[in-house]
């Protein structure tokens, strides 16, 4: 069977190619560290024709395309859907670009929320997670989690809708501060030290609201050598991913049941994850990778770019 | 009147020279962009012969350091005195650095504490906040707030003790988030906006467990012109310094008096530290400069380095 659909999932740092058959199954991959910040002139077309020149020599083949590349930043703004929005719907709003062999480019829609409640009055927004969430073809009432550099916690309804979203910086955060503060200083490489991650998802799950103040105890932790300086970076990211479960569990619906918290993303960060939300009462499970070029495809398939073949 | 101390304020950034007569006034002050990380090969002896060589021909003067001069990263390691800790017990405690000419730097020792208490387990440390504390003479039961890198909270006793002290990383993380992080990508110059400020103090006052999840709303709020390029900056200020003081007043028995509440540090930051409190419903009010040097002086006179002449 024949490839029909090119799926790029397009971030910041990374831009990862699928190749997918008509029933949606992948036949190829391929990864480039060509995220939108490091394409010369932003001329993508460019970076897409050379990683993937030779898969489109077939001019059947559908191109679809989530994530960062539809931001202000990349090839061209795709406009935000406010949330709830079906897949459905978003389908209906690809945004085309023309490419110079006439063929077209169809870009996912970020979706943006405003939220007006009584504690937080802040808008949300996401390029990329909504694709995968799609892929995933969950459950109404589903939660789902997607740590990484902008933590997403996602509230799924009817109709694979995206009711309820929002966003911690727990990634950026762990960067930033290993790599520019003090915190830093006194860390050194080794195995990780599930025991110092521990200690701290304990000490901000019992403490969110003193996040600023702990964050300071990874410096006089291994000033006074209660913790090894191979095990800091650990305790680091066991404070912040505390922090986050501790303050987006309430968000979410109180305590999903057992079993319907969902992970999408690198294994190992899951993992972590699941570890702190098992010291805070939870459940979850990690979902299985690919979830992007699926979500690419079922978007695909319900804007009539390509024909779904039932088997 | 002559000269009787050389009092040195030495940390991470900034070296400043205070000399001090025999009642403790100030006679003249330098500055130097030499601190301690930027001293190279660590001749900090060259430093302050170079700064200060002049006013040392006077051999009578005393030389007397405090801040992160006595680290480990600094000249000599001057270990940490456990708090509760007065000035008397300081003063016999200066560590002492021989200089070429046979005379002596003393150093002021760090403070640190071991918090075994039900919420959080944790050690803190400071080195130099501790002289401008004892620099103020306050009365017991006070409250004291230096904001700044590293921010504290140090609670007092009577004879000067510094009982408890707590540290945020509100200046370092506002430091990185800038220059660092995604944050910082959407801020432009300005004039100060008041009302950006108030508006992060207000969102992590009311919701101090969500503030990684609130800093991603400096991002969503310049990508939606919510707030003003110039004004994102005053905005994420005021989130890291809201939820400071939220996690922090409740450390610091309950709330304290009106006007108990004191604050140490350069006038425009204790001015926003001034307006978080008062939306916290706290008054504070600002301390007078030059209190490092003042505290030097009480610290030498204790320790028997100078003699004190009454008025």
């Amino acid at each position: 069977m024949g490839a029909s659909l090119l799926a790029l999932d397009w971030g910041t740092t990374n831009l990862r190619a699928v190749l997918l058959d008509q029933r949606g199954r992948p036949l190829a991959e391929r990864h480039q560290a060509a995220g939108i910040l490091q394409v010369p002139d932003r001329n993508f077309e460019q970076v897409l024709l050379s990683l993937c020149g030779d898969w489109l020599q077939d001019r059947s083949i559908a191109i679809i395309a989530s994530g960062m590349i539809g931001s202000r930043q990349g090839w061209v703004e795709a406009p935000y859907l406010t949330a709830p929005i079906t897949p459905t719907a978003a389908a209906q709003a690809l945004t085309r670009i023309p490419l110079q062999d006439d063929r077209t480019v169809y870009l996912v829609p970020g979706v943006s929320r405003a939220v007006l409640d009584s504690v937080d009055h802040i808008d949300d927004v996401m390029r990329g997670e909504e694709t995968q969430v799609w892929g995933a073809d969950l459950e109404p009432g589903s939660i789902v989690v997607l740590p990484g550099t902008h933590s997403k916690w996602i509230q799924c309804g009817a109709a694979g809708s995206i009711d309820h979203f929002r966003t911690w910086m727990t990634g950026e955060l762990f960067a930033v501060l290993s790599q520019h503060s003090i915190l830093g200083r006194l860390m050194e490489p080794g195995d990780p030290s599930e025991e110092a991650f521990t200690l701290g998802v304990q000490r901000t799950l019992a403490a969110p609201e003193a996040l600023s103040t702990l964050l300071f105890s990874v410096r006089t932790a291994g000033l006074m050598s209660r913790i090894a300086p191979s095990a800091l970076s650990d305790y680091l990211s066991g404070l912040l991913i505390g922090a986050e479960v501790a303050s987006a569990l309430p968000r979410f619906s109180a305590q999903p049941e057992a079993g319907q918290l969902q992970l999408i993303g690198e294994p190992s960060l899951c993992n972590r994850y699941a570890r702190a939300l098992a010291l805070a009462g939870v459940k979850a499970e990690s979902l299985a990778p690919g979830l992007a070029a699926r979500g690419a495809w079922r978007l695909a398939c319900a804007a009539g770019l390509i024909s779904e073949i039932s088997i």
